[in-house]
């Protein structure tokens, strides 16, 4: 429902959205995602996702929106904070929605913003919170890699380092899944993990491997004081070697039943939360 | 590659599958799907699911393969668990293939096998273990289930209840994504959740509601000695109301960031792992 004194771009009242109103603007048409623009961000698809996009700190350039929308409250919140921040929103037919988005969960909006900007290294680690972060290595999996960013937001991760190359980016799919996650994050891209790793414990961050075929149990190690890392492989592969022989301690989760590996992007949400556990004991 | 001294059924050399050969034997057409046959997982697609169905105690009628698909260990331990058990397989092209699947992530291999037989409640708290439930209320995206179903497994879940309506079964997605868990869990389909948590609570099972807007955190519960069960709600609306009234307690999981929930399947994965966590550490 629309809200008195608030805008209302082309709700049509009970038909459905626009259904008595022609589109309050056409506007240009979406921007073409730009291929390799650093580490993506610039498509945010579906409405959580687009509605902490709007509540962040990026630039957004615009919203297209679905004519035919039912009224929901998610909607409304989208339009209150387009018009807040000036955002133009282009209202088309199901057709052109369907052209533009790239993911087949776009829920009717989909916009379109400035890159996600890396911070360096150094100043991942600096802020008011002790360093907690995660390190996807060898994510191809947007759904993991959204899954994990979700996780790790929740768990109070302060920093993700995410590869360069042969690794997911923050696609409109990635942004999708991490349901608005992206927006509350910082991100650090590397050449290459082993070397980000090996620069991480010169700094004086212990860097955790979850690897399914490791010894120790990630519930042995005191991780609730001082910077942590948490590294993560992916799905088919596990931990790259390389990665994991730099990494300070390799560990696996207990394997109670006869299957012998956990969804990536699960056991990485289990990890981040026994670092936030073990915080929340130590205080 | 195909070991020796064991079967290949149209192995066809590095061409690949059959490449060379024509199928072993066409067999009868695969099975169709009963609509309605109770709980489900009756048709098994991807190729981990396939090998624990086949490693299970499920009787299984025949398994559809793809003739051009590039050997694989995981190909060859299907052909050799066919093998032992005697369960025909079928070499079909790409098209038949695709028409025989229900997903797009069949990966090559569909099993049909007797859908899972569920125990009364009674029989599902039997057994050498503390009962260790996990009870999916209002769960209705299949990927959700079969996340939490894989978690389960690994967390040494020892049962699983189910509602009989409005709920996800144990459809080709749901197996797919569980990766086999489903061969290893016990399960019993109740008419409805509530009731099934009351009569749970006289058998003395503590029930843990998993529940975003819960007051008390799942990390100031002792989980470690005794029944338990965690009930996990949908991804969209949560817990049922009904249901989180009969829970002995609601908990949620610390949010320490500014997105305010967590996903269905990867909040499930956290709570199970915190009660096998507390076992461990409790012996």
């Amino acid at each position: 429902m629309s809200r008195p004194g608030q805008p209302s771009r082309g709700r049509g009242g009970p038909g459905g959205r626009g259904a008595q109103r022609s589109p309050a603007r056409q506007g240009p048409p979406p921007r073409v995602r730009r291929v390799g623009s650093g580490l993506g961000g610039d498509v945010v698809e579906g409405r959580r996702a687009v509605i902490e996009l709007l509540r962040g700190q990026r630039q957004v350039r615009n919203v297209v929106m679905g004519l035919e929308l039912e009224s929901s409250p998610q909607l409304d919140e989208i339009e209150r904070l387009c018009a807040k921040r000036n955002v133009p929103i282009e209202l088309v037919g199901k057709g052109r929605l369907e052209s533009t988005a790239t993911t087949e969960s776009h829920q009717g909006v989909v916009a379109f913003a400035k890159a996600v900007t890396p911070v360096d290294l150094e100043q991942l680690l600096k802020g008011k919170r002790t360093p907690f972060l995660l390190i996807p290595a060898g994510v191809t999996d947007p759904r993991n890699l959204g899954s994990m960013l979700r996780s790790a937001e929740g768990a109070g991760v302060t920093g993700v380092i995410l590869a360069r190359h042969r690794a997911a980016h923050l696609s409109p799919t990635v942004c999708k899944v991490a349901a608005g996650a992206v927006e509350h994050l910082r991100f650090t891209e590397v050449g290459g993990i082993p070397a980000a790793i090996e620069q991480l414990s010169k700094m004086g961050v212990t860097t955790i491997g979850l690897a399914g075929e490791a010894k120790q149990s990630l519930y042995d190690l005191p991780l609730g004081h001082g910077p942590v890392a948490i590294v993560v492989g992916g799905e088919e592969k596990g931990l790259p070697p390389l990665v994991q022989r730099r990494c300070t301690a390799s560990v696996s989760l207990p394997q109670l039943g006869k299957v012998e590996s956990l969804n990536a992007g699960v056991a990485a949400g289990i990890a981040l939360y026994e670092v936030a556990r073990q915080r929340l004991v130590a205080g």
